[in-house]
């Protein structure tokens, strides 16, 4: 393995939350920043990268669905990973304004959804302004009129030198956020693991959802997480996403998944891996 | 009832696949566009609107999560019926430019990311811009340098006088969003109902979830859908929303939902009403 391979990617630029995760996550390798999620698994899957960090669930707005259904539908890749940050958002601008002046606000629409009734309240005259990233939020709010404001981390606005109007903006303050670790393996089991998969039926049944679930309550295995993803072939038909307790290499788990293997149509196990306490 | 409680609320402004779904539902009400998804909820609320239409879920996006919070935390209104749409984007711009000179892209981001790939591959070089709405998008577009291209409905393009580019740029063609009609009660039984509802655990258990949705598949109640929300106070702690085949006044339905009450820490019916097919 060369040095090349050594890097960690994950979702820039530099001052993202993703890039936090990257830092908790990392064990001294190289942090290497890209432009999308589907980027990070790319330099994953070529070697270009040794491992990827991705957000996957924030505690409000639910699942990073790019994330999802790239892990359904277009990569190969393992979780070996997890890793929770604390989102705490800032209010920051070229330098100190008066909230009434601000005509402009631009975030990551993610985190403009998590500031919903900060904003509401506070900026109703501003109009919301979508960014790639919240670093990216900044970037372009440093370029455009001086009424401009961004909502990103503490850490862009020292990077990127912003002043900040007011801390911790978010609406909640059990804000936090999920990132997984991608990798071509999953994790040696250890004494605290989870398992993530996917799986999908063909056509209706009324029982067919609560049948596989009881695969895992009759071995006592813990449903951690249940999501549906809409398959994209047909409105109304879902891929199920599942994090249960336990190691994939467990005799239960084992006996878990095969028995799930039987009733569904399409199974995918996205990897075993230790689990951060929530 | 005077006649301003006989307008139909829907999230304007006109031009959007909701007004779309508003026209198809109604039975010669006046259409009323308001601003978001929150003010569309109040202006049935207090009044001011007799019944109120709101996208709730798309093929190939996934849940609207705003419209699926609004229901669990934010409004004691009924669903009293569905409309499904399907969803075509064309690209449009002030007149007929290439592609390749195209600089930025004006949309809704949900359906930024439902023409994803067809970005990717025609307009690597543009910079989106994420809109309110599609219509919104037009009006920003129509107002942006000649350069700007919007994506929207064909529509809003007639409406704006938009010049079409090219036609149904939407990734997948299996594009369709479903839409409920929410109202200060549900609707009366029919023959092809179904009901839709979200409840809540307290506390982890192996088991529970299962043992739930076991409540409807041991009476053959076909479980159309089931989605989770983070419950907005702890990581890993979710709601489940539920649509279920029936109207909750026939005896099997009603069975089922008093056993699942007995089983959850909160349950919300948001009513019953007749099934569009997909």
């Amino acid at each position: 393995m060369n040095s090349l391979e050594k890097k960690i990617a994950y979702l820039g630029p530099p001052g993202t939350y993703s890039e936090q995760a990257a830092e908790e996550w990392n064990n001294g390798y190289e942090l290497l920043p890209l432009e999308s999620i589907p980027a990070v698994a790319k330099s994953v899957e070529n070697g270009e990268a040794f491992q990827g960090v991705l957000p996957i669930e924030n505690s409000i707005e639910g699942g990073v669905t790019f994330t999802l259904d790239l892990l359904i539908h277009d990569s190969s890749l393992s979780i070996c990973g997890e890793v929770i940050v604390p989102i705490n958002h800032y209010l920051m601008a070229h330098e100190e304004i008066a909230l009434s002046s601000i005509t402009t606000v631009y975030s990551h629409p993610q985190s403009l959804g998590q500031c919903r009734q900060f904003l509401l309240k506070n900026l109703p005259q501003a109009t919301l302004v979508a960014s790639l990233s919240n670093a990216k939020a900044v970037e372009e709010m440093l370029l455009a009129d001086p009424g401009s404001a961004a909502i990103s981390s503490e850490r862009s606005a020292r990077l990127y030198g912003a002043s900040v109007l007011q801390k911790n903006v978010e609406d909640n303050p059990n804000n936090e956020t999920r990132f997984v670790v991608l990798s071509h393996s999953d994790h040696e089991m250890t004494a605290h693991d989870k398992t993530s998969l996917c799986f999908e039926f063909d056509g209706d049944s009324p029982g067919i959802l609560s049948e596989s679930l009881t695969e895992f309550a009759s071995r006592n295995i813990n449903l951690v997480k249940i999501e549906s993803r809409p398959n994209k072939r047909r409105l109304g038909r879902y891929v199920f996403l599942v994090d249960i307790d336990g190691h994939r290499k467990t005799q239960e788990v084992g006996e878990a998944l095969d028995a799930l293997r039987s009733k569904v149509s399409m199974l995918k196990i996205f990897g075993s891996y230790p689990k951060c306490d929530t």
